[in-house]
């Protein structure tokens, strides 16, 4: 059993070595691949992702998994091998369902349908990518069909990011919230505004980028196990638990771009860098699911680095990094500034209170698109009437409109953006049990110390990596499901005060 | 046939996007990664050079190959896709020679020396790295053991960075060369000396940067299928025809390291960006040899690089970036600075008497060390040894001694050097060719044009990419033999003007 459970491991490190290869390609290809190289570079993706699909649908593996079953079964339900054996089987599973040769078609058409739009993003040009879209939403149904017997087609491809999610789950869910969120933001609308054009001034890159690094570095982000650069699109990408890197974007005349892009990444950071060294090189080393993932990049960027506390310790910092621009500027009107609602065209750079409206509308179009009420072409209208009738704006060009997101354009079209929406809800939930497990850590945040906070997440949530699902990790961790209602109580209590509506 | 060739080019492309994909993880390793990186970087270059031989040496290439045969005899010995399967053959012949396990073991070790070596050189730290060398040593004469019945234990890996070299061709050139450039140098040495100091002063390193950018593109190297970055260890790496990029190392204290390294590399790049675009990602689409490609790093570098036309041109522009340093420097004192010939510890500073003197003790040593004749543990000694014979002076430190170069830390020990002297050889062989063909090319040098020079360069050995060994290629480009003549005839002539000796 000792051997197999070797060899197991061995197949197991040399598809997550693939893996962890392709991921340095895509990283490379945002962040400094010249021009020229992207052919090669689409070709060399789909190579990869192609011979990491043949190991992980292999027989061999199956046959491999079968024999270890009867030793799973004898241990413990949390123990690391019972856990490696568990999600193994599912990942094969759920791999010999999908041909090798579709794997690489979508690779290659993932790749150049990602240069199509980085090129043609900038120039507003949505006809050049409609047919690349069209190829997607072809391949995108493709691919869900190959999962047997789903109730909704967009199911398989949510449970690729969400494990276990499915669209009767998350459409009465996302349909509350929106219920909920639609009253609250219509109140703060009634309220006297916020201005926050003190966050327009002019802000130099270079300053941004050093004040940037200082935060990261004060989170806990360990930089000699990563480190951060610039890209069209902020993310992060982990090629190993000692290598999990992060990018930015600046805008000089935004400086919250920068800033919260930066913590939000670097949440997601903490999160991979925090996973058990002992899970390295197998499946368990990642983070669970999008929705929890993203309850970490949410609960550092928002419940952290949008309160109060936080700013109380940061904010003679960015003072001394931006003395001109934010000398006379009080603590509380920075606060204010950076917590402003207002409806906007761009789902990055929403506040917390719209920003799930941003998410639910590209979720519902996802589900209209795969069950063929509505056609690529037609996506461009159908965005701008969505974004009046719920955020009461239209985008005036595709480029702040349906281009303005990467994900369709460099994935599939199905499961892309529910994680963002589920992600703010744990994030509360999360957060809540941090600090009735360690109440000094509010506290601890206005002082700049951010160990206790790390340290609980890192021994509840980050070490585990992918050994429990997201639902078992909610019960664990917080004692019972997944619920709104902390994130609502969260957003009525601290909106409420900013806009002085309750 | 046409099915068998698909298959054939399908089957090598595959092996190249995995070698591909090595380099970017080592170029990232050089480049970018975070110290914590390391460890799990080298078992994912272990399993990409793992699979990419496993697929070198798969049977079913073997038998492709066969039945490709007839083929390829009915073609014209230079047609493309009778280089191509001849090419491959060669490359399949020497795969199945080499157990997989090995190959990842090697991989492994690789990576882990270099790390080892990285953090040991600036501590002038040998023995650290002595286990390792030794670990080295013992895997090269192990990979050198599964080459079918050599003469020489050091042929077969010669035979692997130039095909067809061995040691009972190099030895008696490399003494001929030795004998021939000792007097040479004694004589520069009996001569008033020149002064470089001007060369040592305080060079900004952005200021650096800046201009050799300017010369990259001036000379030809394409930036839309290139980048320049810095790493410890300056060299040249190509992902694809379309993505060839160069690194630089700048010392502030000698203006010469970036600026001629950066030619140095140019070199190289123009000769791999010049490859023809319909040979990518087969066995063709890269340089023949190290002897070839070095000749090209150094034809740029010295002949082109350091020549007294070439500085006509951009003498002004660097007095431009420099004023204080260089403002009142003329051309001249210029010009014989960056000549200047004195025996120095350093192979990539040398001049270019000396040069090859560095390469013959590196040469030799790899004999001796894989005959028995010299322990690993008793290398620093001979090192200094030898360079004070040879070169008159003593490394007061191994840092500047035996771990200077990368090479025996990152690679296997044996036919690591050949290519350099093989290239110098070369380099004025080719330019001559050149220069009789076209000979208007001084003068366009002059005028800061290198389009002649780079297009003859291009027509009659870049695009060839690997169709032609080196043999074969100087028999094409030159009318004979590879001969050292002109090259010692070149050096004669240009130093005996310079220490005025003749």
């Amino acid at each position: 059993m000792e051997e197999k459970l070797s060899e197991l491991k061995r197949r197991l490190a040399e598809i997550n070595d693939l893996n962890a290869a392709s991921l340095v390609l895509s990283w490379d290809q945002s962040t400094n691949m010249p021009p020229g190289g992207e052919l090669a570079r689409a070709r060399q993706l789909s190579t990869l992702r192609r011979l990491a699909h043949q190991r992980s649908s292999d027989p061999q593996l199956g046959q491999l998994l079968d024999a270890l079953q009867p030793y799973a079964n004898g241990l413990p339900d949390d123990a690391d091998d019972a856990c490696l054996i568990q999600v193994a089987r599912r990942d094969y599973e759920r791999a010999i369902c999908i041909p090798a040769d579709f794997v690489a078609r979508l690779s290659q058409h993932r790749a150049e349908s990602y240069s199509a739009w980085a090129a043609a993003r900038p120039e507003n040009d949505f006809a050049t990518v409609q047919p690349f879209l069209e190829k997607t939403l072809h391949l995108s149904r493709q691919l869900a069909n190959f999962s047997p017997g789903y109730q909704h087609v967009a199911d398989p491809l949510i449970d690729r990011s969400d494990e276990g999610m499915t669209v009767a789950v998350l459409r009465p869910l996302f349909a509350e919230l929106h219920q909920q969120l639609v009253p609250l933001a219509q109140a703060i609308a009634g309220a006297a505004p916020i201005d926050d054009a003190l966050l327009h001034q002019h802000y130099p890159a270079d300053a941004q980028w050093g004040f940037g690094l200082e935060v990261a570095r004060r989170l806990g982000y360990d930089f000699q196990r990563g480190r951060e650069d610039q890209s069209p699109h902020p993310y992060t990408t982990r090629f190993s638990i000692g290598d999990v890197r992060i990018t930015t974007r600046i805008d000089e005349h935004d400086l919250g771009e920068a800033l919260f892009g930066t913590i939000h990444e670097v949440g997601h950071a903490l999160y991979e860098q925090g996973i058990a060294p002992r899970l390295e090189a197998t499946p368990l080393a990642q983070g669970t699911s999008s929705g929890v993932h993203e309850s970490q990049s949410r609960l550092w960027e928002n419940i952290v680095g949008r309160s109060w506390g936080f700013w109380q310790f940061f904010y003679p910092h960015l003072q001394a990094a931006f003395p001109r621009q934010l000398g006379a500027v009080s603590l509380d009107a920075f606060y204010r500034a950076i917590n402003k609602v207002q409806p906007g065209l761009i789902r990055t750079s929403a506040d917390e209170v719209t920003y799930n409206l941003h998410v639910i509308i590209r979720f519902e179009m996802e589900l209209e698109l795969l069950e063929g009420h509505l056609a690529v072409r037609d996506l461009p209208e159908a965005w701008r009437a969505r974004y009046q009738a719920d955020l009461g704006i239209t985008p005036p060009d595709d480029r702040s409109g349906v281009m303005q997101d990467v994900h369709w354009f460099s994935g599939v079209i199905g499961g892309a953006f529910q994680g963002y929406s589920l992600g703010n809800i744990l994030s509360v939930q999360f957060y809540e049990a941090a600090v009735r497990a360690q109440p000094q850590i509010p506290a601890e945040v206005e002082r700049g110390d951010f160990g206790t906070l790390l340290g609980w997440l890192q021994e509840n949530i980050y070490r585990h990596g992918r050994k429990f699902t997201a639902a078992q990790l909610v019960e664990r961790v917080v004692g019972g499901p997944m619920r709104i209602e902390p994130y609502m109580r969260y957003l009525r209590a601290k909106f409420g005060e900013l806009y002085a509506i309750q």
